[in-house]
């Protein structure tokens, strides 16, 4: 079955090299409106997906994560209308010269071709996945969680519809529905057909994808990311900034998990912050010297942080603080607990503003701002297919060109290589 | 012993991240100093691994490989001088913008980090990719086949020399000596040091690592590469470009394995290209119809091609030869057929060149030219790592900009995330 559904992905990646900006915009638009004239079909199915969850004993949480809404599906039909506005980056020259040889060479930015993306409760990445990957020519094979299954059908057949009606390849845009595991294994060993899987979930996920995978996997969307201020941080600045980063929204991937603070600062700065981190409801976990600051403070409630804590990802009301003698120490610290998402330094001095930027490996480095930042709408991409934490191909928020390659072409007048 | 090898070169590459590019460029030019210095060692070394390869009965074109002489270490120590005045990429600011919330952006350019390359007899490559990981400030770990051991010692040993004169990092260039293959399965899994796998050598070695790596891998190397003569060709002026492609140098990966040719031009080109090739020494490898054609213009001594062999690499002086009834049969034999590396077609049709070139997806697409000119020197990119044949991070020839990444670095005014 995996076979027959990446085979077919590929050769609508083919047929799709040839499609219109135009094209592509009208199914995208037939896509907005499907989600609103089959609201009706989509919801019920979404119901069932919810009474399933229920019986099944899921958290309110995820089910909240899983449920549509008549708001929701147009909020995700409005962001569908977004990408139409978006520049198609297909066809740009990315540069071209004339080479020695005569040979007219340029480089021009073309899809990739079939994308795999494995991703969980949410129905609205199915949409969202599926519209950047038309937009930029590509075919995606989709592996939702099962916990949406009946809604993630019907909206595969709203996209279908949609494709067809463009004159496009149906197969281009395709859902793995059946729940066993098994055909996640075997979508990442798709070699033959898939050019690059994207697992938008947890740990466990993208170090499954990383391990089975014999695709390129990008990963990321885990953060463990940090704050640091120096001993020249402003104090009362800094406390809006933190609990932002901390507090605005807990459960994303650029929140803020542990805060660095300089020794200088720790005396005065502590006790503050302990106040207003109380008073929003956020629970510290601190190191030792933090931890004798505080009780010396008069301070009574408080917890050790323990060596674990300092590498997960709290994505709740909970926030470590460490205590470091140098801006050297914060980047040691950081470079051994970080993930490589958002690190940010609160400072007035020029020089460690620099240092920091230069000496901290991530894919956003932040003076005087929030971690809050990273995200594809923030940094003006337009829309984001996932924040990569790797290296290689894209970094950071992956907007549509993280989606493109490019193909050299070379035009000759008969021409040999001497 | 690989751990503390990765572990050193993560180090290492931190440390490189304030390298200057004067610092890195003194670095790379005592390298070439060196060479040329301790030549009687660096070909004592040599002697002792052509001994051992006469020994173990390795063929003469291995033997050949990895032998060095005078001529040849000038030659690498020239190339190591070239990789100076190459622009360093580090530092560039690739885009940046003030974002709507006030914060200024911008994307710089920054190595990647520890990148480890598998490889095999030619002792050149130990050079060639210490001095473009330097270049662009990376740490390698390298891994060079059991057959060069001795010499790549001595010249492992002139690299870090010529580090620690520039100060910089000793570990920052890094071989793997044991012959054990199981440190390549073990180099493949540090992921949680190394940031990129560079394989070159064959399909094997290729596969071994996108089954095994839990680090990107940049597959590439392996070119099946088709030349298609279209109906409206020049058949005098196709000649060269065919004699180019597969004989200027057969063993390489930019070299002609399969000419499509268009029936309509099958009877009168088919003869002629037999009797060229045979001059040339070149065996042709023919389809049915090929044949057929050959056998009534009176020639004997023909072979039918297999499945099997469209499927290879020759790397010698052997051409299979299939007749295609029109454009899109072309495309679609070098999509079941292709590795992505190089295809060209020869035409005087403006639309069927466009058709060729959108059509055809692979790292590089020519119109009426060789394609022996997929090669980093060729392309201008002063250097070549490897010739990518996946499509993420970089595709074709991989320069110096193949070997880093960016980060996104945020500049706010005590900003927060509204």
């Amino acid at each position: 079955m995996i076979n027959q559904i990446g085979k077919a992905a590929k050769t609508a990646a083919f047929e799709l090299l040839l499609a219109t900006t135009l094209q592509k915009n009208r199914a995208l638009s037939t896509i907005a409106d499907g989600l609103l004239q089959y609201r009706d079909i989509i919801l019920a199915a979404n119901q069932i997906d919810i009474q399933f969850a229920q019986q099944n004993g899921l958290s309110d949480a995820i089910i909240d994560r899983l449920r549509l809404t008549d708001e929701r599906l147009k909020a995700i039909a409005n962001d569908v209308r977004k990408v139409i506005t978006l520049k198609d980056p297909i066809g740009e020259i990315i540069d071209g010269s004339i080479l020695e040889s005569g040979l007219k060479i340029q480089r021009k930015r073309v899809p990739i071709g079939v994308i795999g993306v494995i991703y969980e409760a949410r129905p609205n990445v199915t949409i969202d996945i599926a519209t950047l990957c038309l937009k930029t020519g590509n075919s995606a094979i989709l592996r939702g969680g099962k916990e949406t299954i009946n809604t993630n059908k019907v909206m595969i057949e709203i996209i279908q519809q949609a494709l067809l009606q463009a004159d496009l390849p149906i197969k281009a845009i395709q859902s793995i529905n059946d729940p066993n595991r098994q055909y996640i294994t075997q979508l990442l060993k798709l070699d033959q057909y898939v050019d690059m899987i994207i697992p938008r979930g947890g740990a466990a996920l993208h170090q499954l994808c990383r391990e089975q995978s014999t695709i390129p996997v990008i990963t990321g969307g885990i953060g463990i990311c940090h704050i640091f201020m120096d001993d020249t941080a402003d104090l009362d600045k800094a406390l809006p900034i933190i609990i932002n980063a901390k507090t605005q929204r807990p459960s994303t991937c650029n929140t803020l998990e542990t805060l660095l603070i300089h020794q200088n600062i720790a005396k005065e700065f502590l006790p503050r912050l302990h106040q207003v981190m109380t008073e929003k409801g956020v629970k510290l976990h601190v190191d030792k010297e933090a931890f004798s600051i505080l009780q010396s403070a008069g301070f009574t409630a408080i917890e050790l942080v323990t060596d674990e804590q300092l590498r997960q990802e709290w994505l709740s009301n909970d926030l470590n603080i460490v205590i470091v003698d140098s801006l050297m120490a914060a980047v040691k610290h950081i470079r051994e607990y970080g993930s490589g998402h958002s690190e940010s330094i609160l400072t007035r001095s020029l020089a460690n503003a620099e240092q920091f930027v230069a000496k901290v490996d991530a894919a956003a480095v932040y003076v005087n701002a929030s971690t809050r930042f990273t995200d594809g709408a923030q940094f003006g991409l337009g829309a984001e297919v996932a924040v990569s934490t790797q290296k290689l191909h894209a970094r950071g928020p992956m907007g549509l060109e993280a989606l493109t390659t490019y193909k050299w072409i070379g035009y000759g007048d008969d021409l040999i290589r001497e």
